[in-house]
Parts: structure tokens; sequence; C-alpha cells
């Protein structure tokens, strides 16, 4: 859909050679089998094997690529771990992917500054532990942050079990090193916080890979707290629990995190983990806070009435670090273990108004049991984050389709409540087209321009984000029909 | 300068009747009396008389205004109160100045989704009194906070005492509604956090007014904190009070405000206001603490042990809120008290990393005594932003031009220890000199061509923040020499 703006493809051969000129020959991929290494990212039922794979140790190597890219109008998509869901790193078939897994050196840890700088292919974890042994961390958690790249944090602005008390990536990038798709060097923002201009950083953070390849990072860090307390908390009903979720948030608590699991989530978790949550549960809690010892014990007493006041049967604190783990286990594994309750399953990402919870949840239950599948639910429920995990068995005729359906309905359903498409998955291959649902053409138009801005041959991560690429240097016409969303007034909904 | 790209002049009348085909006729100003009251903002030594100024009362005004601007190519500039120090509201001669101080309804307070919607002449006080009915408030505390706009504090990306722990206007502001300059409305982010595609809201708050006209804001609102303690520290030398910074910092507690003042600053705020501060007190801190009382004890204690530790010799707490008033009154009066002590000052606003403040200070001290100026500080310690006020007596031949030298200096110094030309004030008209020293030709191109992809023609606030205003559309040459202290390697900092 892009070839409009994009020369015939340039052989792999050809491009291969450019690419010797600065990269070592084990560093550029033109294998056919080793390529196919490289076919998706998480999101694996889109696949795409690109023309040439290179791992590029510099940035001055990555200039170069793009550089070349650039002269000759060749796609490129940046990738760091591929761990992402949305399909964001998903190659581009006449391209180059840049794989940043061989730049991942932690060059420098500043605990006096609060502060670390990293290569992109550094691995998320591995932040933390290098500032471990002063005692400070790397705050974003996505579930895959033992395999994820800071990098690729940078480009989905990725979030994690913690970000309800300590916000995105995007709150923990200091400054940013670019190759911008027409080859540039540049730095967005620095060491300090607020530098003057535009925040072009707040605006490549969450790019997902369209505005240029990051060469390196400076992130914040922050001290270890002095405590971390946490529970679970099971509940007869996920009603009960989202108004548990309600009276400690609305009492000014900020949990380092609160998380509910649904029945059928915690069914799949017991199948696979054993984690032995409270029998009966219609939904659990999962309530964790921490900071200074003295402010815990106070609010983690005010969270454990806050559960009892709205229904909770059972409330397990844990004791020592390996309750701790124990409880998170079922958790963090639950997407895993929806495969041992069913053989496929879509994992949704939208984002409701925290007050809307009890509302989409009845209205997604309906929903599901329209079309006959099963829907299970995890969330990040203090930031309304939903992950509902969408059932189905693609050896029965018709049911991938209705999953599909259903899974695009919630979607529907989040943002008719005044949500958003993607919470912290991004927006990727898989997302671009329910885009319009949430932004006017203008919208669109100016987010695009900005692209333009930064790559008017559009060959920065190609076909993603945007549902139908602009033409750069084109004249906006008038403005065609709206989608019948945002003619509902949702454009206008604040 | 940017006269290449505008077309001549409009004569005012002929503008006022076009506006007038949607505005009242006591909306749109003609008068030259009348226009004088609108030559300058904070910064009152630069001075423009704009062609007209007109005050809308909608968001269909505004556009309505900017797409005769942007039809007629006429320069246009927003201003909310005008409390601005950087002179980013100062007017366009042959342009239209668009005063929001119609546009001043609270639209709705939703605590139990923690927000409110305002349109932008709201005073920023405003807010947290119709949240305060209800336990909430708006953290963004710039020192203009009676007075000044929250379209304001979205231009500026405003910060205040409180910063530290609650950071910039960026990080409460989750949406905005925008006429931009070609004079299309559209909404950056939203209700929910991280909402998918470019973060434009990002980029958005602090640009300054050069991308449009912010017509609606969606703020975050903050739960009061259940207490709040502040105390006063003094100290021998600033030296001391830094370390104690360094301490209180390095110990993992994040204060709610943790300012420095120096003696100079001390003298000044005891003529103007009689605070009272200890006497012989070479610096004061000034630490405020807000949080849970459990946690809030805890913490003030260590605080004050910190002080000791490093050689405070009187510690006041405030008992009540009328002793903690007492004790800003001093902090907050500092800037104007320095009238009393000097006929003239400069308010030089830039930032450090934490860390180099000892070292800063005393390069600071050295360049003043070399030009025979004085500098009185008055900073927000805790994140390195410095307030320097340069004093001189314009009635002194020279004096005036030793301050700006030092004042300029003062930045170099920021620059070289790796700090940034400005904390919270912006760049405006003052600052777009000094641009260059910190970024790139490249980094300065980048954020240009995001500019000329909002504002094509140059109209929304021309003149402001760049220094040499690109024309839109040119091809970037290659790079011609870069500043001297970009060639030292401040671009590669990190």
């Amino acid at each position: 859909m892009d070839s409009a703006v994009l020369a015939p493809p340039v052989p792999a051969a050809q491009l291969a050679h450019r690419f010797a000129e600065q990269l070592a020959p084990g560093s550029i991929i033109t294998d056919p089998t080793r390529l196919s290494t490289y076919q998706c990212d998480g999101l694996a039922h889109y696949r795409v094997t690109p023309a040439v794979v290179v791992l590029p140790q510099t940035a001055a190597q990555v200039q170069h690529v793009v550089r070349v890219c650039h002269e000759l109008g060749v796609p490129f998509v940046a990738r760091g771990s591929g761990t992402g869901l949305s399909g964001g790193a998903l190659p581009h078939a006449d391209g180059v992917l840049v794989v940043t897994s061989q730049m991942r050196r932690i060059l420098e840890v500043d605990v006096a500054n609060e502060l670390a700088v990293v290569e992109p292919g550094v691995i998320n974890l591995d932040v933390t532990k290098a500032a471990a042994v002063q005692g400070w961390y790397f705050a974003p958690d996505p579930s895959s942050q033992q395999v994820c790249s800071v990098g690729g944090n940078v480009a989905e602005n990725s979030g994690g079990a913690h970000c309800l008390k300590y916000g995105f990536t995007t709150n923990h990038v200091l400054g940013v090193e670019v190759v911008t798709p027409d080859g540039e060097l540049v730095t967005f923002g620095g060491r300090t916080r607020d530098t003057p201009g535009y925040d072009l950083l707040g605006a490549f953070v969450g790019s997902e890979g369209t505005l240029g390849i990051t060469t390196k990072v400076v992130v914040r860090l922050l001290r270890k707290p002095e405590t971390v307390q946490t529970l679970l908390a099971g509940f007869r009903s996920t009603d009960a629990a989202g108004a548990a979720v309600s009276a400690i948030i609305g009492s000014g608590v900020v949990p380092a995190a609160i998380e509910l699991m649904d029945a059928l989530a915690i069914e799949a978790a017991e199948a696979a983990t054993h984690c032995g949550y409270p029998d009966g549960a219609g939904a659990v809690l999962v309530v964790e806070l921490d900071g200074p010892v003295a402010e815990v014990e106070h609010t983690f007493a005010a969270v454990q009435q806050h559960c009892r006041d709205n229904g909770s049967f059972e409330i397990r604190v844990a004791a020592d670090d390996a309750q701790r783990a124990l409880i998170w286990k079922g958790r963090k594994s639950a997407f895993a273990a929806v495969g041992r309750i069913s053989p496929d399953y879509i994992v949704q990402d939208g984002v409701i108004p925290r007050t809307k919870l009890a509302e989409v949840l009845s209205a997604m239950g309906e929903l599901a049991d329209a079309a006959g599948v099963r829907v299970a639910n995890v969330f990040h429920a203090g930031d309304g984050n939903l992950h509902p995990l969408v059932l189905f068995d693609d050896g029965v005729e018709g049911e991938a389709q209705r999953a599909e359906e259903v899974s695009g309905g919630i979607l529907d359903l989040c943002l008719s409540h005044g949500g958003s498409i993607t919470g912290e998955h991004g927006v990727g291959s898989d997302k671009a087209k329910h885009m319009p649902k949430m932004f006017t053409e203008d919208d669109l138009d100016t987010m695009q321009r900005v692209r333009c801005a930064f790559d008017p041959k559009g060959l920065s991560n190609p076909g993603k984000v945007f549902p139908t690429p602009r033409l750069c240097g084109e004249v906006p016409g008038r403005r065609t029909e709206a989608h019948p969303l945002v003619q509902a007034g949702l454009a206008d909904a604040f």
C-alpha cells in the first residue's frame, strides 16, 4: 500500500555490498534460512521475510545503513529483542531489518544524578542489575523484562504492572540519541529534565520506529523502596473486586501495582502454576505497596480494610520474597497459562476510565456470550488497562473469525466508554485499522505531517501505526465523513 | 527576520472587519491606547504593539481568527495572563494578539477519574479552588499561580517550587484541544493515559505558542496530601546547604520542595518581608514534605538529621499553616524583594546536574566578582534549577551591559556542566540566541521541520524559540561549523 512512495526493490546483494562499506561481513545477513528467524515479533500471526538483516555495533554503523536506505529509497525497520505484541517490528519484504542486539553496552551508571546511559539493545532487567548493587533500579517492568530491550521499550513506550505508580517508559527516559530517517544523528532531551525547544523526546518515545532508530538512551534510575508489601485478596465477583479498587484509589493511596484477574484467568493460572489462589474466588486482586516502612505499614492496613469492606473473603499477605514471588507467579503466567484451557487465544489491550470498569466488564460478557466465545480478564486495574484474552479453537470452523470480531468489539467498547485502543502494546501492524475510530482525520493528518517532517520518503517502518499512509507534500483535501464513533461526539469527549 | 516568509502587512481595519464576521465588536481591539496594554509580558524590557488584539470566547472564534490569519498570511501570537518571563507572548507588530482571558470556564471537575476540563484562560489557582471542596488540587505551582493561566502553563510547560516531587505542567496535562496554525481543531491526548499514535501532547506542551493555540485542557487532579511539614534550616555557607540537599536526595527521600537561598537573597527577603530568617546564615534551606502522616513523620526526622549532619546551626519547624506561610513568604517574595537592595536586576533561569551545585556556585561567584556585579541566588535545589538574580544599576554607565554579560555567562556555565539554558521560564524572545549553544544544527533543524509540519507559513508566534527561522520546504544544506560548546563534545555528553 506504500508502494506508491517507494522506489522499485533494490536487490539484496546490492544492499549488502553497500552495507559492507562499514559493517563487518558477520553483521549482514542475506541467507534465507537465517533471515527466516526474523520473520515476526511477539505477534506471530503476521510474518514477512526481510530482504536483508543487519546487526550494527555502533551508532555510526546504524547511520550508514540508514543513509544507504535513504539514498536508494529502501524501507527499514528497527528491531530490539522482538517481543512486541502489536507487530511493530514486522519486517518489510523489500526492506532492511536493523537489529540492535549487538549494541548491548551499559555505558554509564550514575546514581548521584539518578541516571544510566545505555545502548538500545541492552535488556531491560540488565539496567536494574547494573544499578542494584548501589540500591537503585529501572522502573518500567513489562512482563518480558528479562528479554526485551530498552530500545524496544522506547519505541513502544512500554508499561508494566507497576506503571500505575511509576508511569510508562516515557516517564523514565531523560534523553535519546537517534538516527533520523534521512541519516542525521540527533539528540532529544538530555541528562536534565525539561530541556528547552520542542519536547521531541516525548513524541519520539512511543513512535513505534516510524521516526528513526534509537542508538543511545539516558534512563532515569529510582532508589529501591525501603520496603515492599504484597497481598492477594479473593472476591466473589469482579464487581466486588472492582469496587475495592475504586475504594483504594479513591482514598488517595497509590499502590505500586493493583492487578485484577477474573474466574477464567484464575482457572488458567491454577492449571499452569498451582499458585493456590483462594477457592471459589470469582476474582482476585493482587495489591502491592512500596515506599518507606512507616508509610507502607500504615497504608497497607488501610488497603486490607478496603478489601474487607468490599466483600473480600480471604486476604493473604506475603510474609517474605518467596511468598511474594508465588503471588506474582500466577499473575505473570496468566497469559501463557491460558494455553492450558484453550488451544488458541488473542491477547487484547485496551484502556477505559477506571470508573467504567463494572459497566465495561458486563458489556464485554454480553458480547462474548452472544458470539459463543470465552473471554478471560487480566488487567492493570488501577489505571483501567484491560488485557482481555479471547479464547478460541482454530480447529473449529468459524471460531477464529468470531474471536476476532469479539476482540475488535472490545476495543469499540473501550472507545465508547471514553477509553483507548491500546494501553501499552502499541498500534503496530495490528491496530492501525482501529486508529480512525479514535482519532479524527484532522488528528491523524496532524500526526502524519509530523511523520513527513522526519521521514518525507516514508521509509522508516512503513505501514505501521497509520491506516492510510499520507503522501508527504500532498495538500490535504476537505475532510471526508468521520467514523460513526467520531460523529457520536467522541472527538469532543472533553 | 521572518519577513521573507510573510506577506506584506494587512491593514488592521481589514483584519478587524474579517474577525467581526464571528466575534463581537467588544472582543476586537484596534484602539492604540488599549493596544498598548498588551505591549509586553512579564519580561518587560521587550515591547511591541500588535496591529489587532482579539479576545475570543469560544474555540470556534479562535479557529475563525486563525483561519483568517492563515488565509491572509498574518502572524498571530497567543497570550494568557501575560506573566511569562521569557517574552513568549511578545506581540508581532504586523500581527494579531489572541488573548484567552475571556475563555475562563471550568467545564468539569471529575475527581473519580482524577481530572478537570478547563478553558485556557482559567487561572491556575482557580482549578485548585474548584477541586478543593472535594479534597483535590492541581499540582503545578508557578510563583504567579494566583494570576497565570492554564493555557500559559501549557505553552511554557511551567514548573514551580513543588515540581521536584510532582513534575512540570507536562506531567499534569492529559489532553488538549488545539487550533493548529492552518485553522484545524484537533485533540492531542485525552482522558486516559498513554493514548496511541505520536505523543504530540508532549511536543505541544512547552512549544511556547509556535504550534497552535490551546482551546481546552484536560488536567490531572491530585488528592491533597494527608499532611504537610515544612522546615527552615540555617547554614553557614551555600556549600554546606548544598551538601545537605545531596544527603537528603541521596537517602531516597523526595521532598515536595527543597529551596535554597544564599546570603544576598536572604538579605533582600529580610529587607522586604521581615521574615526573620536565622541570624548570620550564609544560606537557608526551605524543605517541605507531604504525604501520609506516618511517612512524613518518619522522613521529616531523617531530613532534620541530614541538615544537622551537614552543619545546620538552626532548624525551625512550622507548627501550623501560619508559620508555614511565613517561611514561604520570604522565599516567594525573594525576586521582588531584590528591588529593595538593587535598583535593577535580571532574573536568570538555568539548570545544572544537582551534583555540580558547589562547583557552579563557586564559578558563578568568580564570574560576578570579575565583572564587579552582585548575584543573589534563589533556587529549586532538588532538581538543580537555578534562579540567579544579577543585580545592577541602570543609572551607572556600563553596569547593565556587564550584568547582561554575567547573566549570559551563567548560562554558559550551566551548559559546560551538562545543564540547560532554561528550567521553567522558557526560551521565548529572550533566549533564542542561546539555543545553538545547547543544540547542534541537526537538532534545531529537526525541531524546525516539526514546526513546518504544523505551521508551513511560519505564522504562529514567529521569531520565538528558534534563532534563525527555517524556511519551510527548504532543502537543508550541509552543516556549517558548530558552536564551540558543541564542538567540545556537549552534543555527545551522553
